[in-house]
C-alpha cells in the first residue's frame, strides 16, 4: 500500500499478464514457464513497454526465486538420492561435466571473458526436472527403468549443480583465480551439501517434538521459512548466491515435508510469487542486442546444450541399449528454474552481460521446447507396452 | 535478489523477530498479534533500531494486509449473514455507530481535525472477530446464543464496516464535505458490497466449469489471486483503500473457498507475508509521541472504544437477560487488523498524525488484551454446563 498505485497496478498487471501467457502455452502443450518469461519479454521495457518492474518487483521476484529452489529442495529426498545407485549419479556427473567443459570452451573461443564464460558454462549444467517428470507422468512411464535413472540423475544433478555453482560464485567473487582458494571454496561447498542432506535432517528430527509442542500456529511452517530465508542471508554472506541457501534449506526440510505438508504449503506462496520471477527474467531480456552474431552464438551455445545432455547422460546408459541411452540423454536436455538464476545471478554479479543473459534465457527456451516431443515419441513403445498401467489408468477414471 | 543484501537480511530479521515476540506472547496466552506489533516497536526504527524497514519491506507489508483482508473476506459467508437473523444486524449496527459517534466527538473536543478525528473513529468500529472466535473455541462454547450472536454480528460488523470506511475515504478524498458526494459515494460503497455479496458468488458459479477446463494449474487460487489483485487496486482507482477490494473479493469466493481448498493456500501465502504487516504496524509508532496529555487520550479513547462495544452490542440483546448482553458486549470488544489497516491507510493520506496513529495502535492493544480474560470467566458456566460437550473433548483425545 505503500506507494500504492503503481505498485499494486504492477502487481495486479505482471500477475494476470503472466499467468495468461502460461495459460495460452499450457494449451498449446508447451511449458507455462517460457510463457510467463515470454509475458516479460513482450509486455516488459524492452518490448511494448507497457510495465517497467520497480524495484519492489524486482524485490519479489528474488523472494520468488528463493522460494523456487526452497521447492526445489524439499523435493530432493536424500534417501531418493542413496537407493537410485550409481547409474544415476555416473549420469549426473558427466551431464554435468560435459556441458560446464563444452560451453566454457566455446565462450572462450568468442572471445567472451573467463568470468563470464563460466555463469553462461554454470547455466547450461542444470537440468530442469519439473519439465521432464510432467512428460513422463503424461505419459503414464515414470517406472520405465530410463525414467527412474532419469529422475535419479535429476535429483543428483541439482546438488551438484548447486554446489557447482557456489564454486563458481566463490571463484569469481575471490580476487583472481587462486588455486588454494578455489579448493577451499569447493570443500566448503560440498561439506555444506553433506551436512545439509545427511545431518540437517537429524536435527530436525530431533527438533520435531518442541516445534510440535510450539504454541504458534503451523510452528514447522514458520520454522521451515525462517530457516529458508536464514540460509539465503547467510550463503549471502558468506559469497554465494541466496537461492544456494534457500535449496538446500529445502533438503534439511525434505524428510519432513510429507508430513507437515510443507510442500503444499510452499507452493502456494511459490504460486503467488513465481510468477513475478519468471516475468522479471522475460522483462530483463534485451532482445535488441540479438544481432547475427549474437544469433549465431545463441544456436551454437543451444545445440551444445543439448548434445553435451545427450552424450554425457547417454553414454554412461549406453550398456543397456541406444534407445535407454537416447532416453536419459533427451530426458535430461530441458534447463529450467536452475539455469535462470544462475544467470541472473551472474547479471546481479555484474558478471554476466545482457548478450550473455540473452544466450542464457535462448539456450534455456530452447531446451525446453525440444525436448518433451522427442521424449514423446521416444517412450511411445513403452506406454503401449504397458497395458496394466493402461487400464489401471481406466478403471481409475 | 536486487539489492540482495539489506532486504535479504530484513526479511529474515523481521520475520524471525516477529514470530519470536508472537511465541512469547502465545505462551503468556496473549494474542500473537499484539507481540508481532510489539517487535516492531522494540526492534524498530523508532525502539533498539536495529531495523528500519526498507521501501520493499513497506511494500511486502502492504500486500500482506491486502491478503489478510482477502482472508477475512473469504471467512464471511454471505449465506451466514442471512442466517444468522436481524439480532446478530442490530448488535452490528449499534456497534458500528456508538463508537463512530464517541470517537468522533472526542476527537473534535479534543481539538483534532475532523478528517483525523473520522479516521480514529472509523478504526474504533472493526471488532476483530479472530480473537473472539479463538477465544470461544478454546472454552468451546460457540454454541451457545450469545457466542452465535457474537459471531454472526461480527461477519455484519466486518462488511458494514468496509463500506463505512469506504465513505469515510470518500469524503476525505473529495475537497470539502459535500453532502450530495458524500451520499453517491455511500450508495456506491453499498451497492459494491451487495454486487460483491450476492452476485458476485453468481458469476464464480457460472466460471467454476471454465476454470476447471483451465490448463494452469490450480485455476482457482490463479483466479481467485488475480481478483483479489485487480479489485484492490480497481478501489484505490475509485478513491478507495486497497484493502476494500481485497475483502470484497474476498466475499465474492467466500461459497467456493472450501470446495477449491481456498482459505487454505491464501493463508500460507499470509504465513508469510502477515508479520511483515504486523511489524511494520510497530515499526511506524513513534513511542516517543506518548506525553501526558497522550496518554490520557489513549486511555480515554480505549475507555470509550470499550464502552461503546459494550454498549451498543449489549442493549440490543438486553431482552435476553443482562449475562447475555454483557457477554456479546464483551465479545465484541477486540479490535484487530481491520482498525490497524484503516489507521495506516489514514497515515499514507496523511491524514492520521503520528499521535493519532498511536492513539489506535494503543486502542487496540487495550481491547485485544482487555477482553478475553473477561470473556473467559462470563462463559465459565457455559463451559461446566455443557459436560456433554466436555465429555466428547474427551474421547477426542
Amino acid at each position: 500500500m505503500h506507494t500504492a498505485d503503481p505498485f499494486l497496478f504492477q502487481l495486479f498487471f505482471i500477475f494476470v499478464w503472466a499467468k495468461l501467457f502460461g495459460e495460452v502455452f499450457e494449451r498449446l502443450r508447451l511449458p507455462a514457464v517460457l510463457g510467463e518469461i515470454l509475458a516479460g519479454v513482450v509486455i516488459g521495457p524492452y518490448g511494448a513497454g507497457l510495465v517497467v518492474p520497480t524495484d519492489a518487483i524486482y524485490a519479489i521476484a528474488g523472494i520468488g526465486a528463493i522460494f523456487l529452489l526452497f521447492t526445489v529442495g524439499l523435493e530432493t529426498q536424500p534417501k531418493d538420492l542413496i537407493s537410485v545407485g550409481r547409474t544415476s549419479l555416473y549420469v549426473a556427473l558427466a551431464g554435468i561435466a560435459l556441458p560446464l567443459l563444452l560451453g566454457y570452451t566455446y565462450m572462450i573461443a568468442r572471445h567472451h571473458p573467463p568470468h563470464e564464460a563460466l555463469f553462461v558454462a554454470a547455466a547450461m549444467m542444470a537440468t530442469s526436472v519439473g519439465i521432464t517428470a510432467r512428460v513422463l507422468g503424461d505419459l503414464q512411464v515414470t517406472q520405465t527403468r530410463a525414467a527412474r535413472i532419469v529422475l535419479g540423475a535429476a535429483v543428483f544433478d541439482d546438488v551438484l549443480g548447486m554446489i557447482v555453482l557456489a564454486v563458481v560464485v566463490g571463484i569469481v567473487s575471490s580476487t583472481g583465480l587462486e588455486w588454494a582458494q578455489l579448493l577451499i571454496t569447493a570443500i566448503e561447498a560440498v561439506g555444506f551439501a553433506l551436512i545439509m542432506m545427511f545431518y540437517a535432517p537429524r536435527v530436525v528430527r530431533r527438533m520435531e517434538p518442541g516445534m510440535e509442542r510450539m504454541s504458534t500456529r503451523d510452528a514447522p511452517l514458520i520454522i521451515a521459512l525462517a530457516i529458508c530465508l536464514g540460509l539465503s542471508y547467510a550463503a549471502v554472506k558468506i559469497g554465494m548466491a541466496a537461492i544456494i541457501g534457500a535449496f538446500f534449506a529445502g533438503l534439511a526440510f525434505a524428510e519432513y515435508s510429507p508430513r507437515w505438508n510443507l510442500r503444499e504449503r510452499v507452493f502456494s506462496i511459490n504460486e503467488f510469487l513465481a510468477p513475478f520471477f519468471f516475468f522479471s527474467m522475460g522483462a530483463r531480456l534485451n532482445m535488441g542486442v540479438f544481432d547475427r552474431r549474437l544469433v549465431v552464438s545463441a544456436i551454437v551455445i543451444s545445440v551444445l546444450a543439448i548434445l553435451s545432455k545427450l552424450i554425457g547422460c547417454g553414454l554412461p546408459v549406453l550398456r543397456a541399449g541406444w534407445k535407454t541411452a537416447a532416453k536419459v540423454g533427451v530426458g535430461m536436455v530441458p534447463r529450467g528454474e536452475v539455469g535462470l538464476i544462475v544467470a541472473l545471478v551472474g547479471l546481479q554479479m555484474n558478471i554476466v552481460s545482457e548478450t550473455a543473459y540473452a544466450l542464457v534465457i535462448f539456450m534455456t527456451g530452447i531446451t525446453t521446447l525440444v525436448a518433451p516431443p522427442i521424449m514423446k515419441v521416444l517412450f511411445r513403445k513403452d506406454m503401449v507396452s504397458q497395458p496394466a498401467l493402461l487400464e489401471r489408468r481406466k478403471t481409475a477414471m
